[in-house]
């Protein structure tokens, strides 16, 4: 049973077979989890573009992982958008929302660490204007596990940048969320059959568990 | 009516207009158009990856797009994938399906003109591993007209990364198309609320003959 | 007479004018000025990596455009460091000096206005790692004038990323500057021939000057 | 002794040495090498932009870099020009030089071996347009050896994207070639001061035999 079942009928499924498309890759061994846009804008009903529906289950998924992440030393990147809102700043998004700084503050349960950097960005990818990639080329990852909101929007955007650039990608399913269910679902699909792995956050865990450094090393 | 409306439900609007999204776009003065991967392997179910059932409506409806943008003397630019078959290149695209030479040949009933750039690209975008860019530059276009295969896929990666770097973007609605039905409609749903203008092709149409430059004009 | 003359042997100049480099491009109609690092760190002799000899003399020049640039309602932009000092963030800068957050404060005479973005960035291009490039095509500008600091340095990588991606670039000599005497000419030889022009300041200012808007348009 | 001795004063060293620039970086431990433009073009005098003087002594260092890094090997990609002529693709480039197809056809001392790309440009930079970077992280590249021509020119846009991406970069002074003597010897001494290392051939040879895979592996 795939999320996606109740939406894509049969038919569209031919076709991807036909084009061997989905299927599972085998995971690097050098990961990073990048967590996009968990602020209070997009997290919570409250606000104009958020979804507290879909938002707070995906904060909770995402704490489980980042904790499991840290254990295992894994890099991890925040990103969230800038408080200017200049024109050109502002630039085609189709969206009329006066975005209050407040908006952009991540919730604090997800609060970044001192060593975690918060990357700002204006468009829908994390590696839109962002140092994003050439920090993941100094850690030498292989393999990006992409969480945050929202799965069709700025998630998508970062899978599809990451996936050009020959990054491994991960996404655990409870770890995204968006503002329209079948937006959520199909982006899902999307993603699974030709950019990256949708997986159950378990099998996420149980990978990082797998990359935790023994006592030793730890204390290095 | 929109295309999209018997997949996305009214609980999924809801949320949309919360935050303002849709709605449309003035169009620009310097359009130009893209017509991404309308190569036999995607538009011919004769090949693993094709479609002829959204694809062959597809070439119509670019052939009569085309047509008027060469009368209005638009730049137009074509992609289609690279014929090597090395691992890094095909990269980590989750499809095993082994790429016939002729697949990336452009279908003959939309033959690229010699003085039309054909780009080749081996990820999702028109801009990723291209020049598009800095040819949008030269040209000083502010608007880009997207068409081709899939909707999804290609075409909405160029779309995202269009719209990220401050382009007006319209998609014809005719002249794109996909493998599945729902990832079609979603897709369209998905930009024409957050990225670009998802429009009638007869008022794209219009749009270029208001840009045919006067008899006196063309022949200098 | 060129800065150049001194350090550039005939010998080489003869094969550049073989290969019919150099020569000078007219320029375009929407300009935009960048202000390369222009902060105490980098203007200022009492930091490591700063020169007073020829940073306060491109102070006083680039003040002097900056003026004519906002009479004539050219945009205007900014770049400066990071205040970070991860070692990612540090990357591979061949420098070992502590950056102190002073240091990467713009000096007050050329303190931006407040709809005058400051890009902070972390490589040596203004594009690299920041939204310069999407700013630049939602004002349609043509015709780049890249000022600051060091010549060789941040400037230099500037001019090539802006070349690269189409625009016409121009360096007004005396608002550039280098903590080498050699580095500094040789740099402009080298982009003067192939990718830029570098002109006397008050050519430029003439240039701008041409783009004044008239008093009617102002008050609109 | 440094190539740049002759024409870097002390008083310029003075001002890099304050900034703690310069000095040796450890080389990782996954090296690629690129070899720039080594094309009829550049290389041979009887072309406009072409540097027999320069150009041949490069290819026969090259050679011998070649040949230890395919027996270690390493992953080896080429670039040259594309051979189209419109104004678009030409862009900014100050050259009247029309150029001859055969002057993008790589000497044949260089032969690209069928499994290493040619990756086509229309820039300066090996990484502008083109998919080298992604190519870089399928393979898991840490270090890059750059080479070929010109010094002041690919090669250094080049060098200064690979830094800026956060590659460790290692530049075979013997491999590398300009058409001006005095560009030659400061891009090589602004580079080894701020973005990479400068080094003997034979050093960068000695690094690559240790990579060279036991006799065992290389059966496989």
């Amino acid at each position: 049973m795939a999320i996606w079942d109740d939406v894509i009928p049969e038919s569209d499924l031919k076709n991807f077979r036909k084009a061997q498309y989905g299927g599972e890759t085998e995971l690097g061994s050098k990961p990073a989890i990048v967590v996009v846009d968990m602020s209070w804008g997009f997290v919570d009903s409250r606000y104009g573009r958020g979804n507290s529906e879909q938002g707070w289950p995906a904060v909770r998924a995402i704490q489980r992982l980042l904790e499991r992440g840290r254990e295992a030393g894994v890099p991890i990147f925040f990103t969230t958008g800038y408080n200017d809102t200049s024109d050109a700043s502002h630039g085609r998004w189709k969206s009329a929302v006066a975005p209050d700084p407040v908006e952009n503050d991540i919730v604090p349960e997800l609060a970044p660490r001192p060593d975690e950097p918060v990357l700002r960005k204006r468009r829908a990818s994390a590696f839109f204007g962002t140092d994003l990639l050439e920090f993941l080329i100094y850690h030498g990852i292989d393999t990006l596990i992409v969480t945050g909101m929202t799965t069709s929007g700025c998630v998508r955007a970062t899978v599809v940048d990451a996936f050009s650039y020959n990054y491994i990608v991960v996404i655990p399913e409870e770890c995204v969320g968006d503002r329209g269910v079948v937006s959520h679902k199909v982006s899902l699909f999307d993603m699974h059959m030709k950019y990256a792995d949708v997986l159950p956050l378990e099998r996420v865990l149980s990978y990082l568990a797998e990359r935790r450094p023994a006592a030793a090393a730890v204390s290095s």
